[in-house]
């Protein structure tokens, strides 16, 4: 089942179109990823026990279907689409009454840094997130 | 040939990872298109003859290559990718000391109001943007 | 009575010290003003009927008393600490489970165009508020 | 002598008034004070050296004289105004062209762990700064 976060959309998150300047949308997908881990943990607990540094993005995407304005009450849901080995594919729906405003994917890894470089680690031992 | 924007990246762009937040980078890519738009009349000059409220966003993504960090020199490059008739797809490079740190596209369209709802026109009159 | 909101803050709210970077604080000032507002008709609403184009700012500032982190629930409260002719003054406070976290002053005007220059008016017509 | 450093100003900073969204002025204020480390070795590297987690907040506030809006080119210039035993307060000025866009002033700390506290340290190693 899909976790889900409630974004209050704001007057500052608007553009002078008056819309949601799109960059806050990748904002809510980070802060609803973030919600989800705390029901797991929390991100600095679970990179703690791990010896990494971050659940970090190699990839997002959305797709605007709806502008978002002041005053929407957004509904953001998070939801595993895939376990690689070493990536997590996550799937995101943002909706306002019912109604769906985007779509988005994230791909993350498990970064570890080793001297100077950071790798991508194993994400096994992240277990049944 | 690509337009292109620097970005000096900065502390509070990075995360508790030390690492650039990735909302951020979608931030750039917006300053590095209008930036370019600016070059051709700017953005609210663009609009205003079009009647249109803006240059908005149909879909976006970024894959991340490298990690950016506090200090880094960015280089942001936008590129069109390919014309259609109600849409704008643009490509972004960003690059730190000729390392390449992400790709990334847009797909945006000319929005109008028609009464309560949004619609996207025809770019034709966008002409050789 | 003050008006409260809610600020679930995360982890992309703070900086490699893993404590929120401190714009962010303002905009959860602003996004307190304006939830406040939303209960009073809201600033869309507000602006359309005195023909203004924003309650802006004329002076903010925030004494920080302890940091904020990842995780943290944050509630800030909004009052009128004062109204001039021209001027609204506000206070704000930010409390993580009844401990402060910072307060904060912000004196705002109702903003005109008249030509190519923004002036202040009066704010008697918010009445009120 | 200030240190100046030059800021853009871009479509995305700005809110549904045409503004810049104020938050974004403390955005470069820290910007600009961490252009200015940089020329004395960086935050990074102060901060290592002196078992700082950072050069954090106490207060900030800002008196904004004039709207910012996109395409504006800011200069902002920061300055020692006064070295407290924990304490350093900063005064920034913002122009546009020359005139005056907002006045603003930061007092810092040198911010240690010490359990789970955060304590201000004595400023005295950073010297010259």
């Amino acid at each position: 089942m899909p976790h889900e976060s409630r974004i209050d959309v704001t007057f500052g998150d608007c553009d002078p179109a008056g819309i949601v300047f799109y960059p806050n949308i990748f904002r809510w997908l980070d802060k609803s990823f973030h919600d989800w881990l705390r029901t797991v943990g929390g991100h600095a607990s679970i990179c703690e026990k791990l010896g990494s540094i971050g659940l970090g993005l190699i990839e997002a995407q959305s797709q605007f279907r709806r502008p978002l304005t002041d005053g929407d009450v957004l509904i953001v849901s998070v939801a595993v689409r895939e376990r690689g080995s070493k990536t997590l594919s996550l799937t995101y729906e943002g909706s306002v009454d019912h109604r769906l405003m985007f779509v988005a994917q994230e791909t993350r890894g498990l970064f570890k840094r080793t001297g100077d470089a950071m790798v991508a680690a194993k994400i096994a031992p992240l277990g049944s997130l």
